[in-house]
This record gives C-alpha cells, sequence and structure tokens, in this order.
C-alpha cells in the first residue's frame, strides 16, 4: 500500500502517521519528494486496518497495490481451474454451452427445447424456476415444480442442470435439483447469498452485476471460495451503459481481462447482454475467439408465448447454425466441447 | 403500447399481429404510414403478456406509453406521502436528518455521536448491524448485539432508528429492534427481501441501486407497496459512472424526477455518493435546494477508528456547520425540521 | 413520429396540436385510449420542424419512428459499400489491416516499422503527424514534416496511408499526403471538420467518439455523406464506461448492431479500446469472429521510447502471431485479406 | 510517480528500470517489499518521458502523484480568480446568470427574450450564432447576422453577450463581436479550437464534455491558459449517463470537486444537462446551494416556435419566478448578483 501526502503535511502529522502504519502492522518506508512525502507500507493489504489510512490528516491519497482477492487469484493457482459440472466440464480447453429457456413453463415446451438443444450441442440444460422480475406483477416462475420438471428433462436428455437461486432460503432446495447453482446479476452482492451458496458442494455460476467491476465480481467469487466451495464459473453478461439501442454493454475484454488474473473459468452470456436476437450469434462467436470457456444462450420454440424474456430467445434452428460456427471456432481454437 | 411494424411487414403478418394483440386483450388501432404500418394497442401495459409483443414477425419496436408501476404513481395517489418513522415525519414538508456512524462498533462511541447528532438536530439515528461489505474479510457487522446497542442509544436520545436489513432471514429480528428497515442499494433488486419487508409494518428506506434508473427504482418500491406496506421513502445515493474523483455520481435531478412521478419521499445520501467529506456539505445543501424530503449523513467522532467507511464520514463538528445551513435552507424553503 | 398526449390533455389542447402538426407538413392520425390520446404523425421525420412538437402543452412524449439518417442508412444503399483505400478495399468480405505507430516520429522508426506490419499481412499503414492530446505539454506530433515521412514510407512499402486530420485548416494539407482521412474520437462531432472532409474525394476514418451512441455516430457519418463524400469507413475504438483496468470499454456488439442499420463497412480499434497489450490479440480475434471488416492495431519496434502511446503497442513479434491467427479466422469467414 | 514492479521482475529488469528513471531526469527511491518491489520516481510528473515508463519489462502499474495540470490548479493560484465579462464579474463571490435563447433566430424574437431576462436580473445574454447540431439537416444558425444582432441586442439592453465558437476560422470573427467565446461540450477536445482561443485576449466559456472527467476538463483549461489567456470559466452541463429519462446526467458534485482543486470559476448549465423544463429550476437551485458561480438558463418567448432546443427553455414567467428563489439563495449564501 502506498500513502501518498499532502503538500503541507507537517513533521508532526507525518510522525503521527508513521506510528498508525506501525500499529497496524505495516512497515512503513518514508520517501520525500521535491514536493510532499509518499510512505510505501508493507504489510497484508486485506488487513481492514488499512482502511483506516485515508482519513489520518496529512494523508491525500491511499493506493492500493496487491490485489484484494486472495484464493480467486492466479498467484494462488496458476493453473486454469476445471469445473465440472455432471459429465460436462468448463475451463482449461473444455467449452460449456449452455442453453435452454429463459423460464421453466410447462413440460412439453421444456422438452421440446432441450431436445433440440442437445441434438445442436449444447452441453448443459438451463432454465430458470425462481425468475427475478423488475415488476411484481410479472411471471415469478413455478418454483418447486419448475426445477422438477428441469431435473426430469435434463435427465431424459442426459444433461446437467443450472438454475437461479435467488435467496438464502431457497438455497437447500435448489441444491437438491439442480446440479449448478446460477447467482443472477442483481444478487452478485447479496452477500448473504453468496456465504449460503459457499457451503454447498455445487458448483456456481456467478453473474456479473450491472455496474460492477472486473474487481467486484472477483470479491464476490473470493466470498464463495472463502466459504469452502472453490468451483464457481464467473459469467460476463453485458454491464449498464449509455447505448440506448441494446439491452446492456458487453464487455466482452472482461473475459481475457479476468482471465490474467484469475483460475477460474469465464463464460458470456450474449443473450441478456445484448437482448437482441440478430447480435447473439456474432456475440456468441466473438465470446469464442475472445478465449471465454463457454456461452450461455437463451432458446425457446416459440418466443411469442414466452413467459418471460421471449424477445431474447434464439429459435432451434437459428441454434443449430450458430452451433455449427461454434464447433468450428472451438477446432479452430483447440477447445474441446463435449 | 404502441407497436412499430417494419417496413417489409406483410399483409398476413399485420393480420396475425392484430389477432394476437387482440387476444391478449388490448384493442389495436392501425394507421398506416407511408413507409410503414403503426399499431396502438390500448389495453393494461403492465399485462405481462404485452411483452411477446416484441417478438411477433413484422414487429420492429414495442413502446410502452404508460408507466409500469400503479401504485408508486402520482397518478395513484395525488398528494405526497407523508411517512412516520417514531415521532419523526418524512414527505409533505417535513425534512428528515438521518445521521449516525456507518456501523455500530460499541456502545460508547455509538452514544457520544448520537449526543452529538442529537444536539445539532438529527432526527433519525442510523447505524449498521449488518454490513454489505465487498470483502469476506472485511468487519461484516456486529449482528444482534448491534441491533440492541442501536435501540439502546435510540432510546437515549429519543431518536427514532434505522438499520440495514440484508437476508429475508434477518427481517423478523430487525424488524424487533428498528423504527425503519433499510434496504441497501446492493439488494435494491434482491426481490424477495422486498417481498419480505412489504409484509412488515415498519416504515422502509429504499436505496437506489448502483446502475438503477428512476424508474428501476420505483418498479422496487411497487414490490413492497404490493405487498401492502405504503410505508416507503426512496433513497438518491448516487450511480455507477466514469468520474475516478468520487465514489460515485450523485443523480441529483432524481429528487425532482422522481417526485414528479411519484407521491413517495425522496431523501439524498451524499456520504456514499461522493465518499469525500469535503463534499458532502455542498451537495447536502443542494439536496434539500433541489426539494429533497430528508438528508443521510454519515458522522463519527473518530473517523481514523471507523471499522467501516471512516474515510466518507463528517466530524460532529462538521456535522453542526452543516446543520446550521440546512436549518437556513430549510426555513428559506418552507420546510418543517421536527 | 408518434405524439403521446398527457392524461388530461383538453379538447383544445389536442385541436391546437393536430392543427400545429398538420402546418409542419405532417398528417395527424389521433388515437384515443382509456387513459389518454396518441397521435400518429405520418410524414418527414427529419423535418427539423418535428421538434417543436415536444414543446406544445398537452404533449407528454415525442417517440421518432424512423432512423433520422437517410444516406448511411440500409434503406438507402441495400448492398455493403466497399470503400477503396489505394489497392485495399474494405468491406463487402474484404478485411482491412490497418497498422503503423501512434505518431510519426522519424524514418527510421517508422520504416522498421513498416516493413515488419508488411511483411506480416498488413495493408495500410497508420501513423500521426498531428496529435490529439490531452496534455498541452505532451508530443504534439511532427506536423507536415510527419505527414512527408508517412507518405515516404509508404510508397516504400506499397501501403496505402492513413493519418489523423484536427482541424479544417489542416485538410487541405493532410488531403495532399494522405490515401485516408482520419477523424478521431474527440472531433467524431466536430461539425465544420466534418463537412470539410465531406468536401475532399478521399476515403475518411470516422472513430466513435467516447460517449457516442451508434445512432451519433451515424448521424456523424451522415454529415460527411451529405457533403457529397460517400467514401466513409467506422470505427469503434472503445466508450467511456466505469471499469477502471482497462482504458475505455470495447463496444463490439456496435459492429453487427451497425451493420444492420447501414451498408458502411466498420472496423475495429482494440488498440485504444483496451489500452493494454494483453488484451489487444483476444479483442482483435473477436472483432474478426464479430463480423468486423477489419482491425486498427497500434504496433511499435520499442515501445518505452515511443513519444505517444507506447504503452498500448504490440511488438513485431506479438502483431505477427496476430496477424497468423487474423488470416486463419479470415479463412474460416471467407473474408479476403489483400 | 511511483512504479509498481510486477512480482516475477528480475534483478536485471529493476536495473534497466532505473537507469531509464534516471535518464529521463527523475530520481528513483526504491522499496522492496515481501511480494514486489515498487520505486518513488522523484521529478516532473508532467515530463512526457514518464509515458514511456508503464512499458518497460518488469513495470506492472505507473501511478502518478501529481496532477497533471499547472497554471489551472490551486496551487498555482490560491485566491479564486473573478473574471470580467464586460462589466458582469464571475467568481470570488460574484454570480453570473447566463440567459438567452439556445440560437439567434430572428431580432424581434432576441429582443422580447433580451428585455425579459434582463428585468429579471441576468447579467450575461446568450444565443447562437453557430450551432453543433447532431443532424446535417437541422438549422445550424444564422452565423455572422446572428452576431451582429446578438450585439445589437446585447448593447441595447447593457448586456455582454457570449457566444458559441466551433471552428478555427470562425474565431477571428466571433471575438469581433462577442464579450465571451463559448467552447461546447463537442469541441471540449478540440484542442486546435483550445489553443486558439488561448491566443486571444477574451474571457472563454469551457464546457464539459459528456465523457470527460474532472480532470480532463481541467486539462483542457489548461490548454487556454497555456496559451496566455488566463480567463477561464468552466461549465458543469452534464455527462453522459445510462438514465434514460432526463437527457444526461447533472454531475453537480463536479462544483465543489473542481473548485477544490482550481481556482477558475465554476457555473452550471441544468438546460442541458436535464433537457426538461420541469427539472431546470430545481436543479439551478441546487447549482447555487452547491457554491456555484454562476447558472446558464435556456429562456424563450415560443418554445414551439424555437428553431433549436426549444423544448428545454424555460417561460420568462418561469424565468421570473427561478429568479426570486436565485436572488434570496445568493443573499444566503453572501454572493453578489451585478
Amino acid at each position: 500500500m502506498i500513502l501518498v501526502l499532502s503538500p503541507d503535511a507537517t513533521p508532526d502529522q507525518i510522525e503521527h502517521i508513521l506510528e498508525h502504519v506501525r500499529q497496524s502492522g505495516f512497515t512503513p518506508f518514508p520517501v520525500k519528494g521535491e514536493f510532499r512525502t509518499i510512505i510505501g507500507a508493507i504489510g497484508d493489504d486485506t488487513n481492514p486496518a488499512a482502511e483506516s489510512f485515508r482519513v489520518l490528516p496529512g494523508v491525500e491519497q491511499v493506493l492500493m497495490i496487491l490485489k484484494p482477492f486472495k484464493l480467486a487469484s492466479r498467484e494462488f493457482h496458476k493453473a486454469d481451474s476445471v469445473i465440472e459440472v455432471g459429465p460436462t466440464k468448463i475451463g482449461g480447453g473444455h467449452l460449456a454451452v449452455i442453453a435452454g429457456p429463459c423460464a421453466v413453463e410447462n413440460e412439453e415446451t421444456l422438452d421440446s427445447i432441450a431436445a433440440r438443444v442437445k441434438q445442436a450441442g449444447a452441453n448443459i440444460l438451463r432454465g430458470g424456476a425462481f425468475k427475478p422480475r423488475t415488476s411484481p406483477y410479472s411471471f415469478q416462475g413455478l418454483g418447486e415444480d419448475g426445477l422438477r420438471l428441469l431435473r426430469a428433462v435434463g435427465d431424459r436428455y442426459q444433461l446437467p442442470v443450472v438454475t437461479e437461486v435467488m435467496d438464502t432460503r431457497q438455497v437447500e432446495l435448489v441444491n437438491r435439483y439442480a446440479d449448478m447453482l446460477q447467482i443472477g446479476a442483481r444478487n452478485m452482492q447479496n452477500f448473504e447469498l453468496l456465504k449460503e451458496v459457499g457451503q454447498t458442494n455445487k458448483p456456481v455460476l456467478l453473474k456479473r452485476g450491472m455496474s460492477a467491476t472486473v474487481k467486484d465480481l472477483l470479491m464476490s467469487a473470493e466470498y464463495i471460495l472463502a466459504g469452502g466451495n472453490n468451483q464457481v464459473v464467473l459469467c460476463e453478461r453485458g454491464v449498464r451503459g449509455f447505448e440506448d439501442s441494446t439491452r446492456n454493454m458487453l464487455d466482452l475484454a472482461a473475459v481475457p481481462n479476468i482471465k490474467g488474473q484469475s483460475h477460474l473459468p469465464v463464460i458470456v452470456d450474449p443473450s441478456h447482454a445484448t437482448g437482441r436476437p440478430d447480435l447473439i450469434p456474432p456475440m456468441a462467436r466473438a465470446a469464442v475467439a475472445a478465449g471465454a470457456d463457454g456461452i450461455h444462450i437463451e432458446v425457446h420454440t416459440c418466443p411469442e408465448k414466452a413467459l418471460s424474456d421471449g424477445p431474447q430467445a434464439l429459435l432451434p434452428d437459428q441454434f443449430d447454425a450458430l452451433m455449427r460456427d461454434v464447433q468450428g471456432l472451438a477446432k479452430f481454437f483447440h477447445k474441446v466441447l463435449s
């Protein structure tokens, strides 16, 4: 950590700062410049006492040098983590294709979608039973009935299943049915929920919050890892921006950015990121080319009858065409899709 | 609702759209233009079936005309709502001054802060017992011990108390101690939590999420109101922006913007919005001048020993000076601070 | 255009609005709903009189249906435009690779860079002679001497050259030396400059402004096209966002988004978008996979001696490796790089 | 400046870095930590060679400690600058009220608006003769005829006049007619234009760009000051944000934020910031309460006939009411409006 002092810091203030730094467990190295003094404080930057440095009289800025996350960092775990969701692997050269409807609506629709995405090459089935909806008047999901249907249809097509958990009280229930627990963008900093899924033994799909930096996302992953569950897959799904012709702004550079700092796999969800079927296939191709460990695509056999987010789903034929490109690109980049 | 068709929509597609609109319970009024047809769809825009319109072949855009919230709207309730928190009123000409430390740390510190903010004119005491922290390694709050201290000190100084609730499982507990329940920015779209506090009989302080539009905020308020609890106070606390010299970007225009559309009181938190003690007093003054129904200020007797967010707290003397301005401005704008 | 009236618009106000719409050259079609009236106004949305509609008493919103640009639109020109820069083609299946240093510094450095990028497969040479720098104290470019060097080195390696023009007074001079004129992000809405390059007969590389929407970018292209110059290539180079670990946020979805609405070619500049050499190659690959008509890459033989933006340049060896991937992807997507 | 080395920097790399730092004119102070070395580099941070440090092998981050602007800084000039525009003073306790139409349209309209704003207490008249319009098909301003009208009407009502200059070639002409030259948001980083107005002897009103940080704005001011013209007034006019119910997002905290770092006066333009007449008066009041040195308000006698931006203009009666509040607040804050 580095403390930048203000140009008019007095000798007394500097002495007080050095003393406070030492008492907090850091070793201070002051450097006197022409205009001001800076103090290198050697120690553990995750030490919560460090927060107090910025408020000391005479301190102008505190610059953090070390990353505030440990277990999620490349330094802690050099090799790419490979996460297993049933028979499907994610990361370390293994590409995941998670596909399915936004929400589980009924068995017939889910079955017909699952049949098509399996045939096209998807290796994980998704579908929401608990739905976070902006409006209290929108369809909120089928709850346990939805979980039961998802499990049954997943088993029928030999696809492991992922579904969202929105509340600490739902974790035990969702855990009983799902192979992977999804934390949605709106709950990325629902820290009690992160702690709770950190206590389970299931892989977690953690979606980036709409205003979360890459560091924020990795700190949320750290909550899960610190709870003892090291099976975390991150998902870039678009952030809030000013462009008003797409639902969100897909920050695809986050993929190599995260992978440089962390061993955790990163997948991309172009469905939520763009909200437009015409933009989903090019962004899915781009995701693979950017080095993503998987893609997450909403597919629906009849978007106009979907109870949630129909407008952003691909039709099965569109998904088939996309998958032909994805398989070609996977081969080009020496990735395995199994 | 208005459906804008694409220039090459066929007569068959148009017929299918008109039929689908009618079956969903809307009355369609088509208008044929030179380049394209538009269809006015008269009915209830909060009807979830409306979502499906965008996906119909031949539809290019769907424009929502009506507001998607009802209970929170000015149309539903013309007069300003006045919310009572113990003896303190918020809204309708009543100004709230919520002050206190970021976190409850120990009785002595909390007592000394409460004594000073009471004396300066604050009318609600704040303090966190459950703290949402970006890092799992930071101080997470005292839990029930903190609630007990907050209650005791509030009673001692005859100040009603507000504190954050982060999880559905904490609602019953926090409700036992607090006069007002706070939903933090990170939980603004934790819909299960919104439903749960909607079942209580306590006023709720709902903070705007970092990437929430004004409409998103009002939709989250709608969740609480729809649950039967109509005591909601909204709080603007800064949104995520690109300016890197402040913690967030305070969107002060949200105050008159919300008040034009909704009867709910709106207060402003310049502490989290700016994260800098030098900017808090001018932004607090600006909030009152913009028509806010209150301000929310962090105060600490010794910021360098604070266990959370010390750098953004005012010292009691700074708070005293600010309160003299706030009282003068309240008088200027015919607001009551009691 | 659609006018949404307020719920309490009076019959007199509605009559005044209808009259005003007619006088402005539009045909109004009113539709009375349960809560409010909407008026479809059939006519030319680019008619400047339309701006006044929003201010009429009783009007709550004005919704534009038609795109505000004409010459840049797909409706105006269905096929992809192919722009020729010397012997190099951009668009319609032709991939451009623009490479070179940020600034022209001296002949030796420029020559060594040009030799390497030519050999690796680049087909346009870039280099700034007039440099837009945030600080007045930074290197501002070599001016005409830089143009002369760029021309000479381009000719030596048979590479057409592109360079930035920052001021209307420089257009004639830059036009004398360059094969393509670049308008930088900071000048995307320097409308006098757009008009001036619209009067030339040279292709223009128009970079997206840091806070420009896709529509804003197309409106700026419209300025050039309306001046009579239809050789415009657009460039996505990242927009301002809140992520603080990259220089800008690359909005790659803008590529298919623009190409759906416009016939103009779109290229991507991952150097400025990310500002980090480790992120440039993955984003360049992603750009090709997203359907971009070219990439724009800064290359320098000795970044630590570069006078401008050294930190974001690739070394020639890194560029070689990237080009091998780009050539493979071009083949995969049936694009020609010549 | 501080160089943070990577954990695996080799002794040879460190030696090369120290050597390079010395040769660039800085004195290096290395501090070896547990995980990595940091180097304090004492010298002139505006030295352009400093840019190259980030690219040296072994360097992970370069942290700038000193501000990159000099002439605009409080350190350079401790007292508030007071800028004189004809008889009107801005800054140091003097409040400017700049009012008038968006564009000069004809003498009659301008005269009637000037009469009203003068009577209400405005002390500078504004009106555009050269208009930066998003669309090439919109009204582009009256040019020199507009300047002549503005001058005549200003003289008639004894109001100094400010008007926008969009191009280096217009500076001489605008300078002949106006008392103050305005640089619009879209030209804030049109560096050639900044240099050109830096050569004049007229005060400059420099508006913040839509995606400019406070530091960017101060760097643009530095361009003008470095040219020898020290009469610069800054203007906060809203930045691009994700909130879609206002035109821009007003960053009012920028006012005290800038005033803490710079001696230059700062005014606020709530007309462009919000784009909504209902939000302009509360934001103008808030600006004064936040410590702004003036406000900039668009006023039109008949917004529905305005040729530009009618929807965001106040009517004269609304402006009168606002001015009564502004005068009361000026008195409350001991500001002079003359």
